[in-house]
């Protein structure tokens, strides 16, 4: 018999990794959604939660609380478990603690038989997602980081209110480090194809509204803005993930922005970074590299910088 | 022009809110949520988080924070807001506490010119509804509760497990109150259309593992097996909540287990109650009066008894 | 790499096997749709049209145009191809050729290294399911007929519009065969959990208007009635066909009226015949054996008669 | 009561406006479709077959044959009827018939109080859209043209196939006539945000493979492609039919090239169009406006004349 149930595990059952598995019963992308974490009965509470919502939806999708070996048999692997950032601390802060967390759910799934695509969440997500890649031992288009998926909605976000129109209607990408170092490629952003160069040009009186670098910050901060009213964010994270998610299990071949290994692409070598993909069943299956002016080359190459340092500091957990 | 945009609001921004909102924006089941809170900077921190999503959505959503005046134009007011029981407390403890924030809900969302439809979550669930439906002197139609809605999806999981089946396959009715006098009126319990005694005698190895009084208190404290396991419960009232939402806005005639008021129907008067319910942009277009044994007449009307008791105590509050 | 991509190939390119397509495609249920016909510029048309959908839908699945033997991995294979009764025709009068057909289907199919599930929709459906049953080798669970599926659908119709509610509260079979045979077990059919006898008995201005005879009569003509109207028949039969396809590829364990092996159920043997069954990733993982009155067990022994007797004509297509 | 039902209209039940009937409620993207034609009988057909569809999607879509009075309470009037092109003829040839059909539609739609959004899909579409608008004599905003929006999508998947990404992910539009004269502004064309230019650049391999005015031809005559295989085209339009649709019904702002009036947009007056344009519940509730190189714009404007010369031969039959 040839159908495959098609699965994902989700490590660890906090608000992302619980909001992420609820998004995937309620749009039903895939057969069975397994929740794993330390705290075993944590896990099975959401589990029980979230069975009970099948009833009322379109699609019978089976939840189960498990452990790292039942992972084996997972197409996708999600990574959310870490230590978060607390207030006051960067992502960076909490490095070597998730360092640390990281192989100890990476070591065990491998040993599993694991042999689908880890989509890392947990922050630092490109510095863990390249240690990921190295404890793993994957193909590297086996191996995904969140990165800035979730700071280009934000972004876009901003942009489609100003213009009052669909945020889907835009592109506009956050690339490099999804912290601080962030950086916004300009001269691309499009709305429904035009660039937003005329956008603006069209429109005087939003000038006086626009500062591209004032937007930049704004898409940085988004994340404390919703942190600071309620204490922790997730249901964007959650959104972003299963967006990629679904590129990947329906194959479809779209472009999203996530962090994955650079080998000479926008200039970086042995690098995890937020860059647009192509997602389908392999994961991903290329990188869409788009031009930039040489003032955002070299915010990106910046960006790089801020990564590459802090991934060499957790280097050490790979050997 | 005619086409008005659908737009359900809800009051309370916790967790149970905030996954109804989750669940609205995933589905694409309206064209607007609006969030409200006593605590705005709440509503708009869970506002910004769930806007994030949309740009990895089926439909765009709009989701917005304000306060009861904006209700006015509201298809639907889901009313979240309340004190939930504490461990050791039964949702009927928290009754009196309750009532006066429903009340301080209803008043002024009346005066904005809401002439949608109530549904009411908030627990004790029988009883607020009933509340609501006073306060608000909208027809009987237009004030539903969640009541055993999510009773039943419990209830119909139980059942599914045993056999090995889609729970959406299950009909089977937890009726009554939402809470310990809840019953299931077994002789109605069907798989697919096959009567659940018909599915035991097929399956005499099933015999030793059924226990139906030992189901329906299972029933009964399923929420209580996940607020022990992760401190609240969210996601299976969350998903029930979008549910009657969707048979309401879909204008569907669907049929619901819900808390309606009840005049003759079920041998009860003015007391509202978990009863099988046709849905459709009325509201409660119809119950469904399924025929009991004389047993679980009496079963139900024990529970009747618990919440016309308890609606007593807060009937102050309507006048 | 572990995913797989998920593909149903059609063979035929009729309305009955463009429209399934459409459907497919349209819902987003596989990766990729296989169209396959005699005439491949047809089968090309049909794709390159289905195609342009793409930009507008949910989700892009792939669709290609091919031959027999780019089925060899394909998760479901439906057989669509036959030759249409015409007026005055029964499905029956076109056994021989049909089954002719089929078999030129089949082998090459099989020979393609091909395992996975057919869904013969093809008429007379009963008949050619056993043949492609037969001819393919394949275990009884990977070989189902679209069966009284279709015919189920329109009883429930006439059900749900008679009391005014939505037709999927209803479960009311058409068992047997997929033909003027067919019968109902009028014991089983409920409403939301309510018995359809206690139905008539809470609404006596219905019985004026119910006839079961006649309901079983208007149900085996409901395809010459939308037959007459416009020619053909083939969105209900399409819809019920995605419909067994999403519970077989979501792996759902959901329960629907198909033809399928019976080896002792229902009383019968060595026969496919429309009976309820639980559909997951494996097909038919079981059979749902519904209590019948002795009078409802007659008819259905009659209706398996009839579907014998003519499966016997054809046997000789499977040596 | 605030809860109106969402309603489609669908004047002709070819296989376009069936097909558009279908995605419809296979979408679940309203409460009911209104099926009308002046074949009744043949409508009804289609209603009867469509209606046999519910029992196995996800929303419960009310689906009615009617007359052209029942269109009053319709949000959305879809018109399909028309007389189309045969072979060798081009969709200007049926200018005066076409005229004549919208004409006996549009009054008597007009009479029965509608005052929703006009979608005409008749051909030829941009110059019928335009008579629509004035035999109406609703606000603009309320008359639209599928337009461009199906060459774009075929245009788009030529793209998208070129670089093997998901059309989603494509922007490029062909604007002016849905006819021989369309144009492709590709200045403005980009893959997820990167230019098509740049796109070519980046892929030198490709550069063999492209020839700009020959993609163009082919999106000119994708449909006829489609016609020499299958005799006719309906998926395609059907789908940018209801992807228009949900547009306006889910209140979106997205962005989608459609036919609408211009007055002064793109430099031309009192024309119908295809032009990129935000939809919303108003309908088009803008249009934006791309920049284009002059060649573009001198291709634009040819187009436009042969809208406009068309369009003058009709405008007696608006008096």
């Amino acid at each position: 018999m040839r159908i495959q149930k098609s699965k994902v595990a989700i490590i660890g059952s906090g608000l992302v990794g619980s909001s992420t598995a609820f998004s995937l019963i309620t749009q039903g992308v895939c057969d069975e959604v397994l929740m794993v974490d330390l705290n075993h009965e944590k896990a099975l509470g959401e589990v029980r939660d979230l069975k009970n919502s099948i009833k009322y939806l379109d699609r019978n999708v089976k939840v189960t609380a498990g452990e790292y070996q039942d992972c084996g048999d997972a197409d996708i692997v999600v990574i959310t478990a870490g230590a978060p950032p607390k207030p006051g601390q960067t992502r960076l802060d909490t490095l070597d603690i998730s360092a640390k967390i990281a192989k100890s759910i990476v070591d065990p799934i491998m040993a599993s038989g694991f042999d689908g695509i880890f989509l890392v969440v947990s922050n630092p997500v490109d510095m863990l997602a390249y240690l990921v890649y190295k404890l793993s031992g994957l193909p590297k288009n086996q191996v995904i980081g969140s990165g800035t998926s979730i700071d280009s909605a934000r972004l876009q976000n901003f942009l489609a209110d100003l213009v009052d129109v669909d945020p889907r209607s835009v592109y506009g990408y956050a690339l490099g480090e999804h912290g601080d170092s962030l950086m916004v490629p300009w001269s691309t952003v499009t709305i429904a194809g035009k660039s937003f160069k005329d956008v603006i040009t069209d429109n005087p009186e939003l000038v006086g509204d626009i500062d591209l670098d004032d937007l930049v910050l704004k898409t940085t901060r988004e994340g404390w803005e919703i942190f600071n009213r309620k204490g922790t964010t997730y249901y964007g994270i959650a959104s972003a993930a299963v967006g990629i998610i679904k590129a990947i299990l329906f194959n479809e071949n779209s472009i999203i922005p996530v962090s994955t290994l650079l080998e000479g692409e926008y200039g970086e070598q042995d690098l995890f970074a937020g860059v647009p993909a192509i997602l389908n069943r392999t994961g991903v299956a290329d990188i869409l590299e788009i031009h930039m002016t040489p003032s955002e080359q070299e915010k990106f190459r910046a960006s790089a910088v801020v990564i590459r340092e802090n991934t060499e500091k957790i280097k050490k957990y790979a050997e």
